[in-house]
C-alpha cells in the first residue's frame, strides 16, 4: 500500500465558539475521515506536535483525541512510521461512500440524453482507432526508438537540469527558447530552402499544435479550408477545433488537384498540404502545381499551412525546397516537427510564420497553453548544435531505407499480387493498396487482434475512397517485425 | 561562428539529360548558393565521397566540381575540419538575398490594411503588459525559485532520461501519464477533498490550458460566460480562444456575487471563479454563495470552471474544501497546476473532469496537441510519491508567510496612509489598493522602468475599477528586495 505523505489531509475545519470542546471536534473529525474513506488504512497522520502547530491550538486536545482514536482502534502505531490510520478498519464502513459517488455518477450517466458539449468539441468525437491502441509492427510515425542515441541525449538533459537557473526556472517566451530559434531557423534555411529569420520560429509541443494554433488565428467558424483528400486525419482534427469547414480536394500523381480545389471553392480561405511528401499516399508536388497553387492564395488572399513532415527522409535523393522558400506573398504558414526524428514523447515541433503575423501567433499560444517547457527546448538546442542531429538522421535515413526495402520485398514475396505499393520513396510509411472491394477496415481491426498497427486508408478520407488500403509504417518496426508482421496481415486478408 | 553540421545542405536538383556537364552543374550549385547566403562563409561542405554518395552519381565530377571552387576562392579547407565556405566571400555580394527578403517584407508590412485573421485572434491582441517583462521584486505567480530542491529534482530527472524506454519514449497518452494521474487523484482528494477517479485526471501543460481545454469542449462561439470583476485575465484570454462572450460579475468580501449573476444572465452557459482564493482581491467565497452558484448550475445546467490556484498556501489554518468536493450534479470542471508549487518551465498541471465528459476532453486535447512530455510527468510522478513535494509545500509556506509578513511591514513602515493591503492570508500574492484618483497603470509603468514587476489592478477588470492598486507578489521576492521594491515602488507614487 502507499502511503500519503502525512501533510495531505482533508481540509479540517473547526468551530472556534467553545460549544463543543476541541478535542472532541478533532475525534469526530478523524472519526468522519476515516469512515468515509478520505484517510485510507495505513496512511500516516500528522504528529501531535505538528497538527497542533498546523490548527494553531495547544497540544492537549489533540492528545487526548489521539488517545481516543487509539483507544476505540481508529490508529495504530507502527515503528518508524509514526501514527497511522488502523489497517483493520472494517471494509464495508468505508465502502459507503464510494457507494455514494457511483450513485451519483450512475445518475450522470443514466440521463439518457448526454450533457450538452461544443459542436466543435461534439464533431471531434469519431469511431474507435483500435490500430492505434498498440505500439505493433507498422505503427505510423512511430521512429526506430531503439536506435536513438540515448546516452549523448541523457547526459545533455543531465547537464542542463543539474545547471537550471531562475531564468530557466521561470516564466518562458511564448515564442520560445532563443537559441532554439537561432538554430530551427538556421536549419530550415540550410535544409529545407526556408526563409526565415529566428524571430518568425515559434516553439510547438508539435507539429499538431502547429496546425490547431494556424487555424485559430486565421479561421473564424465556418471558414473553409481545403484539405488534401485522403489527408492526414490529425490536420482535420486540429482544423476543426476551430470550427472550419473542411473541403476535401482530391490529389494525383502531381499532388493536390489545385484545379479543381478553385473549380469547387475558390474563395476558400485556407489550404492544408503535404506537398513534399502527401500524406498518406506518398506522392510529391510538382512544380506546376507549387506555382498554381502560390498564384491562387496571393489572388485571393488564401492562408496556406505547409505540413513538411518527413521531409528529412528521401531515398532518391532529390530533396524537393519547401513551397515557403518559393513564397513572394509570405502567405505560408510552415509546420515541422522533432517528434519524428528525435521521439515523440519529446514534444517539440515549431511552425515558421509571416513577419506580420508573428504578435498574433504569439498571443494565440499564451493564451492556449503559454509556453513550451524550457529544459527540452535548451536540450534540443545543443542536441543540433553539437552535431548528434545530422548524424542521427543520416543513420535513420539509411537505417529507413534498408526497411522500406524490407517491407516492399516482403509483400512482393508474400503476398504476390495482392497488395500494389505506392508513393515516392520517402518517409516512415508506405501505402500497400488492397484489391477492390477489400474492407481495410475491417482488416486493421482484425490485425489490431494480433497486435499489428496497419491504419486503415479509409480513415484518411472524408467520403468513401474507390480502393481500401494499409498505411505500414517501417520507421519502428526491425526488419523481422516486417517480415512477420506481413505474414500475419497476409493470414488477415 | 557557429558551423551548420555538414548534412545541412539546401536541396540539389541536378538535370542527368547530359546537356550540362555534372560537374558543371555541381559546381554552379555552390556557387549560387553561396552567393544567396544559402551556404554562410566556413560553414562545412560534405566531403566529396559523401557528396557523390548522397547524389548517387560518380565521384569524379563532384571532385572536379571542387577543385574549380577551391581555385575560385569559393571553398577552403581547414584542419581538423574538411573542407568548408571560405570565410573571405565579400559581405555584399552575400547581402543581396537578404535585402531581397526584406523588400519582401516592406511590401507586406507597408500594406497599410493588415491582413484578415480570425476575430477570436484579433480581439486577443491587447495592450503590451511592461511590468511582466521583467522577473523582478513584485512578479505576479513566480515561486522562490532559489528555494526549489534543484539536486533532488535533477537527479530524478536524470534516473527517468537514462532508463527511458520504447513505452516511455513513443506516442503517450491524451489524458497523461497514467501513475501521475493516480497520484495527483489521491493528492487531491486528501488535500482538496476533491472527489474523483484517476480516470478523471488529465493531466496538461499548466492551468492555462485547463481552462483553455473547457472553453473550447464546453462553449461554442458567443456562449455566454460569467467572469469574476476583477479577475484572473489568463483565464480571459483562455475562455476567448472559444469566441465566449464573457459577463463581468462583480465580487465582493463574500467572494463572486452569485445573485447579481443571476439578476445579469441567469441563462449564462458557464462560470469561471476562483473559489479559494479570488484571483486578484484574495478574499475566500463563503458557504452560501457556494451553495447559492452551485445550484444556480444544477437548475441552469451551466459548467462550473474552478480554478483551485495558490489553494496550497493558507497561513490562517483553515484551509477551504474546494467546490468540485461539494457538488453533486457533476457540473464542476476543477483546473489545477504544478508551476506555482514547483517551477512555471514545468509545464504541468491538471483539470478534474466529470466522469460523462471525459471521452471529449480527451479527443480535444489529442487534436489540440495530444499530450504532455512524459518524462516530466514520471519525475513528478516520484517527486510526490517520495514525499519531496509535501515537504517542500511545507516549507514554501512557512517561507511565504515570512515574505508577507515582511511586505505588509514594509508597506505599512515606509507608505503609512498611502497604500491599503486587502485579501486573505493566502496565495503568493496580496493587493494594495492605491489613494482614489492615483493611476495604477501608469505607476506600473514607471516601477518597471525600475525593474519591478507590479501589476496593475486594473489589467484584471473588464470595466473601470473605483479604485486601482497594485497586485505584488512576494514568492519569488526575498526580504531584501521586498524592502527595496516598496522604497522604489514609493518613488513611483
Amino acid at each position: 500500500m502507499k502511503r500519503v505523505p502525512a501533510s495531505f489531509l482533508p481540509p479540517i475545519t473547526l468551530d472556534s465558539s467553545g460549544a463543543i470542546p476541541m478535542y472532541r471536534q478533532v475525534y469526530e473529525w478523524f472519526r468522519r475521515a476515516i469512515m468515509a474513506g478520505q484517510l485510507r488504512p495505513g496512511q500516516r497522520v500528522p504528529s501531535t506536535r505538528g497538527l497542533a502547530a498546523e490548527l494553531k491550538m495547544s497540544r492537549i486536545p489533540v492528545s487526548s483525541a489521539y488517545d481516543q482514536l487509539h483507544e476505540e482502534g481508529y490508529f495504530e502505531t507502527f515503528v518508524g512510521a509514526g501514527t497511522c490510520v488502523a489497517r483493520s478498519i472494517p471494509c464495508d464502513a468505508l465502502d459507503q461512500p464510494v457507494k455514494k459517488q457511483s450513485e451519483a455518477s450512475r445518475q450522470v450517466s443514466q440521463n439518457k440524453t448526454p450533457r450538452r458539449i461544443s459542436v466543435r468539441a461534439a464533431l471531434l468525437r469519431g469511431a474507435p482507432q483500435p490500430w492505434l491502441s498498440n505500439l505493433g509492427a507498422f505503427r505510423v510515425s512511430l521512429p526506430a526508438l531503439e536506435h536513438f542515441p540515448v546516452g549523448v541525449w541523457s547526459k545533455l538533459v543531465n547537464r542542463h537540469s543539474r545547471n537550471q537557473t531562475r531564468q530557466s526556472m521561470a516564466y518562458g517566451d511564448a515564442m520560445g527558447y532563443w537559441p532554439l530559434r537561432e538554430t530551427v531557423a538556421e536549419y530550415l534555411g540550410a535544409v529545407r530552402a526556408v526563409r526565415c529569420e529566428p524571430s518568425q520560429i515559434l516553439v510547438t509541443t508539435g507539429a499538431q499544435q502547429g496546425i490547431q494554433l494556424a487555424g485559430q488565428v486565421l479561421l473564424d467558424a465556418n471558414d473553409r479550408v481545403w484539405i488534401e483528400e485522403p489527408g492526414y486525419p490529425g490536420a482535420r482534427k486540429a482544423l476543426m477545433t476551430a470550427g472550419a469547414q473542411l473541403i476535401p480536394i482530391p490529389v494525383d500523381e502531381e499532388g493536390l488537384n489545385v484545379a479543381e480545389g478553385i473549380r469547387r471553392a475558390r474563395a476558400a480561405d485556407a489550404v492544408y498540404i503535404t506537398p513534399s511528401h502527401q500524406y498518406p499516399l506518398g506522392m510529391t508536388m510538382n512544380a506546376t502545381r507549387r506555382m498554381l497553387l502560390l498564384n491562387w492564395a496571393a489572388r485571393t488572399g488564401a492562408w496556406i499551412i505547409e505540413d513538411d513532415y518527413d521531409s528529412e527522409y528521401r531515398y532518391g535523393g532529390r530533396p524537393i525546397p519547401s513551397l515557403q522558400g518559393l513564397d513572394t506573398s509570405a502567405r505560408v504558414i510552415y509546420v515541422g516537427t522533432f517528434s519524428k526524428v528525435m521521439f515523440p514523447a519529446l514534444r517539440l515541433g515549431y511552425v515558421v510564420i509571416p513577419k506580420d503575423l508573428v504578435d498574433a501567433f504569439s498571443t494565440a499560444r499564451d493564451a492556449n497553453d503559454q509556453f513550451s517547457s524550457t529544459l527540452y527546448q535548451a536540450v534540443m538546442t545543443d542536441f543540433i548544435r553539437e552535431g548528434h542531429f545530422a548524424r542521427h538522421i543520416r543513420r535513420m535515413r539509411m537505417l529507413y531505407q534498408q526497411r522500406r526495402t524490407a517491407l516492399v520485398e516482403a509483400i512482393h514475396k508474400q503476398m504476390p499480387g495482392k497488395l500494389e505499393v505506392i508513393g515516392a520513396e520517402a518517409g516512415m510509411h508506405l501505402v500497400a493498396l488492397l484489391p477492390e472491394g477489400v474492407n481495410d477496415l475491417a482488416i486493421s481491426k482484425k490485425a489490431a487482434e494480433l497486435g499489428i498497427a496497419a491504419m486503415p486508408l479509409t480513415s484518411c478520407y472524408e467520403s468513401a475512397p474507390i480502393r481500401g488500403g494499409l498505411i505500414l509504417g517501417y520507421g519502428g518496426t526491425d526488419v523481422r517485425q516486417i517480415q512477420q508482421g506481413i505474414r500475419k496481415l497476409g493470414m488477415c486478408i
